[in-house]
């Protein structure tokens, strides 16, 4: 069974974010002065198979203390769901 | 009124996406050999201020348009909410 994933890594609070704070520079300076803050993170979407909700779940996890996220810095959460449309090339 | 949109910027289908192959390429020679395709994109959380959610949403699709994503390439979309909270250094 064919699972998608979104996953949302995000700095922990309190961890700089020097990326989100030029972003929140540029905004202010283009007009938007209210933005108050902005914190930059990843967006991951990742297909894979897994027998069933449960070890799909699993999966992901596992990806995310491996790879997709820094434990120290980072905080991940996602989004599961099954994928029934056929493979296609992108998503 | 203080709001915060969580924007999710992604790749258009078709544009190659290098980061995303990559990483797939590393989960999948860390042992999760059934993921398929890896699509990379970026999360800002923006909080600001606006009047009402009519304006809060056009504000962030002006913010989309000038300076989060390019539209050549890349398609945003977003979920906003009333912040209730007093304002924090770190979300």
């Amino acid at each position: 069974m064919r699972w998608l994933a979104e996953v949302h890594v995000t700095l922990k609070p309190g961890i700089a974010d020097p990326e989100g704070q030029t972003v929140a520079g540029g905004l202010r300076s283009l007009g938007f002065e209210t933005v108050s803050q902005v914190r930059a993170g990843k967006l991951m979407r990742v297909a894979f198979e897994a027998d069933d909700h449960a070890a799909a779940d699993a999966a992901v996890s596992a990806m995310c203390g491996r790879l997709l996220a820094n434990p120290v810095m980072e905080t991940a959460s996602w989004d599961l769901r099954a994928d029934q449309e056929p493979e296609k090339e992108d998503m």
